[in-house]
């Protein structure tokens, strides 16, 4: 089963770069594919006129695959899938929305499509969809996430014993030995966001990365469940959403607080005190801002490293 | 590394079923040791004299090691400790309190003590406080659980890079598949309960085991944090909580709603409407009710044809 993704993207080494916004850009997708795993742009934050120009540049700088995420409930999707389907982008992955609305489209241009689940309920919808494979992501991941709460142990088990699609384990992995584990539970390949936060190449503000590598265990939550469930650094606007909840804010008092534009200002701008920071509960086993290409190797030499030093298998 | 929780127990597999209230009597932690396990009694729930009860039955029917679970934050914990040392039980697993305060007693009578942890800097404090080893718990166990949420896919790696204790990893594992992605994320060892919680030997209510192999993802949440957080299986007295909440409920109404004996009520004589169901979120994974000697041997079958079906290595 393992060498389902490698095979499915042409790639070399099981591992996807998480499509993430204002972090994922031409440079951090092309280093990454150049490296022998998949990069992806981060479509959901990027104007059509922007995406272009980063679809642009990632051709003239790898000759490797890569691909795209697009959150399905972007206000300007169908700019964005013809973009996609005229740049002949092979790869694509689909979030935040239904699988069944664009799949067929993009498949009808040769396109791998991908979607990203939460639960095992929703893998088998974006199975019936005509994915390619699914990637199913844990309570523990950054950024957006599900209402059930179901972590990577618990959800890549399940998903595995519900569809025989290739499945791509994210939520919680940072390193060779949490992508072992993770396909040990039944995933083909993983996807990592915030290892690739805190990469040379990834265009979040220097001030962001910081973070990121200077976060502790217990230093992320996911919050604002009532609009849509996001794991957030505990900063000073984290805080201030707490004592909301805790004066019984209404969801229109959550959604006049978080106003527009708090993940660019936090994420892309480096404003760590007003910003909305996205990341996952990883972050406190992350310590060095590195290039991804660097990335994709440690993680290698660590899997490879864990398969040469498995534990016993006590035979009496 | 990883036989080290084998020899610290004298058994031969490193498969610990944790001791959880009105489920783990003599019946269960005594299977779990004949199979080659080590079974705990839950002393949780049991007043001195019933526990005495358990102890002189376990011992009779077991001539392998066995332990107890000691919740610290127990009203009568001394009557407690001594009865565990009067019966010199050779092992001690301690929880929801702090380790400093028995440790070094039980081990100055040659007890075996491990303390139960969530976060990494409570495992610190573990091993300040002299103790032989650790069980680091993630967010998707069930009962009561940290306030950090850290998953078992976050935390075992924290806690492995902070101590060098012997670690057991309990949380959302209930396959072989599971115990084995545990042991490469960094544990020696692991302890399960809700799979355990379903076995015949256990004292849980028939209805309440039942509704463990029935429930499906998403059926438990992690609830009560402003109390105790607990994860609880999402029945009639769940609800009642989830609307108290919405009204605004303070925690002394929190406190009155849940009154007393609600675990009991649930798990023990089976009122799966009125009672507290504190369970995992691998519930969702666990279809059977077995015998738990064929859990451990389900377990380690498992285990090992994991290890015999290795992802490849991706080495070009």
């Amino acid at each position: 089963m393992s060498q389902r993704i490698t095979e499915l993207f042409s790639i070399e080494f099981p591992i996807v770069q998480g499509g993430m916004i204002w972090t994922s850009g031409w440079r951090l997708a092309s280093a990454v594919s150049n490296a022998g795993g998949l990069g992806l742009i981060g479509a959901g934050s990027m104007y059509p006129e922007v995406l272009d120009e980063h679809l642009n540049r990632c051709k003239a700088a790898t000759k490797k695959p890569f691909g795209v995420n697009v959150p399905l409930l972007y206000p300007n999707i169908e700019a964005i899938m013809d973009l996609i389907i005229a740049h002949r982008v092979p790869i694509v992955f689909t979030s935040a929305g239904n699988p069944a609305t664009h799949t067929k489209r993009l498949k009808s241009h040769g396109i791998t499509v991908v979607h990203v689940v939460s639960s095992t309920k929703f893998a088998k919808k974006a199975e019936a969809a005509g994915v390619d494979a699914i990637v199913a992501e844990g309570f523990e991941a950054g950024g957006h996430n599900g209402r059930e709460e179901s972590t990577t142990m618990t959800l890549i088990p399940s998903v595995r014993r519900s569809t025989h699609l290739p499945l791509i384990a994210a939520g919680g992995i940072a390193t060779g030995r949490g992508m072992l584990a993770a396909m040990i539970l039944g995933a083909d390949g993983v996807q990592l966001g915030s290892r690739f936060v805190a990469s040379e190449e990834g265009s979040a503000h220097i001030n962001f990365k910081h973070s990121v590598i200077q976060a502790k265990e217990g230093d992320t939550e996911l919050t604002l469940k009532e609009l849509t469930p996001v794991r957030l650094m505990k900063n000073k606007f984290y805080h201030q959403l707490k004592q909301l909840y805790s004066e019984g804010a209404s969801v229109e008092d959550l959604k006049a607080h978080l106003g527009r534009a708090r993940a660019k200002r936090g994420m892309f701008e480096g404003d760590l005190d007003e910003g909305e920071l996205e990341i996952g509960q990883v972050a406190g086993i992350i310590d060095q801002i590195k290039p991804a290409g660097v990335i994709v190797q440690d993680l290698m030499g660590e899997y490879q490293q864990a398969l040469a030093t498995l534990p016993p298998d006590f035979k009496s």
